[in-house]
């Protein structure tokens, strides 16, 4: 092994620099936290957000029910202390994707203000951007969805502490978006976000893309 | 809001797919699981890789003790399921980032095999890349070193349950690869990493890097 060889590997003592980092890959992370009642469309604008700065080549990443619940909190239930350490680890897991530079979307009824501020505490702590987004549908517009039937399930008392029925949703008082999901389309609630985020400087691609 | 507005927003109904996410990224996820004695030169190893990989273009971030325990598993102390529970929650974030399209490189000392194997499952059931880095100097160097002065403190029954003193660590049987760093440089280290990552096809650099 000469020392030639390594002359194309660049690094130094001790951790990488958040600004080393991002500048080297030409990028921003930051979190995006989607709140909103069930059936409120959080999950189908994270997702075509995440689509459009995936093919804009901003590494996104949404964190949801699907790729968490089953993983990393299968081991939680749903009684007020497994629902805030759900949303605790979450929001932890986001900011290490911020730090990372992704723009990590979070995407869960995450419905108490307190569990909520903890989170954008937490990332303003490190100097992390937290961008809350009220996906703001009322609520019969959210019911008479009702694509999965839950809400007809709460109804009839199958379902217990449903956010809406007869478990709180603490609206947010001051989103950085608020997203009128019952009036606005899919891409207006894209057009909203991503205008948002240009004049914030934040889903910088790389310089290739 | 015209729809001419809408026309460099690209999207489809449904989650994006790993491939249309890494392809559109010029990317390629996978976990770096480092594995070795307290010493052995876990840290400064995947320190230097992550910073030579970002220094390419290619997306990295590295979960040790700094980012970890402190945050999402401060919650957890050093009870043998407390230990384990620690390695499938890094192993669940890991998995995550890898589908993110980020080289994950995890640093802890994950002793025992069945939590790694456990984590090796959870990437090969969804098709995801993980890569054991055995990071392999004698206990003898280790302590020789004691950075921390813990190997001190173990000896003297300060500590309990250290690994290599009264604990076992268990080594890899067919780790991917295996760095003797008790007597290779950490340049070498990095580029033996880095030439069996290229040689995977992995650690794609954007378009632009």
């Amino acid at each position: 092994m000469t020392q030639q060889k390594s002359t194309n590997i660049t690094w130094h003592e001790g951790d990488i620099s958040r600004t080393e980092r991002w500048d080297a890959l030409t990028t921003s992370g930051a979190t995006l936290w989607f709140t909103g009642l069930s059936g409120s469309g959080k999950s189908t604008v994270a997702c075509a957000l995440e689509q459009a700065l995936i093919h804009r080549g901003v590494f996104s990443y949404r964190l949801d029910g699907d790729n968490v619940r089953h993983g990393l909190n299968k081991n939680l239930g749903f009684s007020a202390e497994d629902r805030a350490e759900n949303i605790r680890r979450i929001g932890e897991v986001a900011k290490l994707f911020a730090d990372a530079g992704v723009v990590a979307l979070s995407s869960f009824i995450s419905p108490y203000r307190a569990d909520r501020d903890a989170v954008r505490a937490l990332h303003a702590d490190d100097g992390l951007a937290f961008i809350e987004v009220f996906v703001d549908a009322p609520l019969e517009v959210c019911e008479s969805r009702d694509v999965k039937g839950l809400y007809k399930k709460a109804r009839a008392g199958e379902i217990k502490g449903f956010t809406g029925i007869d478990d709180p949703y603490e609206a947010p008082g001051s989103a950085e978006i608020t997203l009128r999901t019952g009036d606005q389309s899919v891409a207006e609630s894209v057009e909203q976000m991503l205008a948002y985020l240009d004049s914030k400087g934040l889903a910088r691609a790389g310089a290739g893309a």
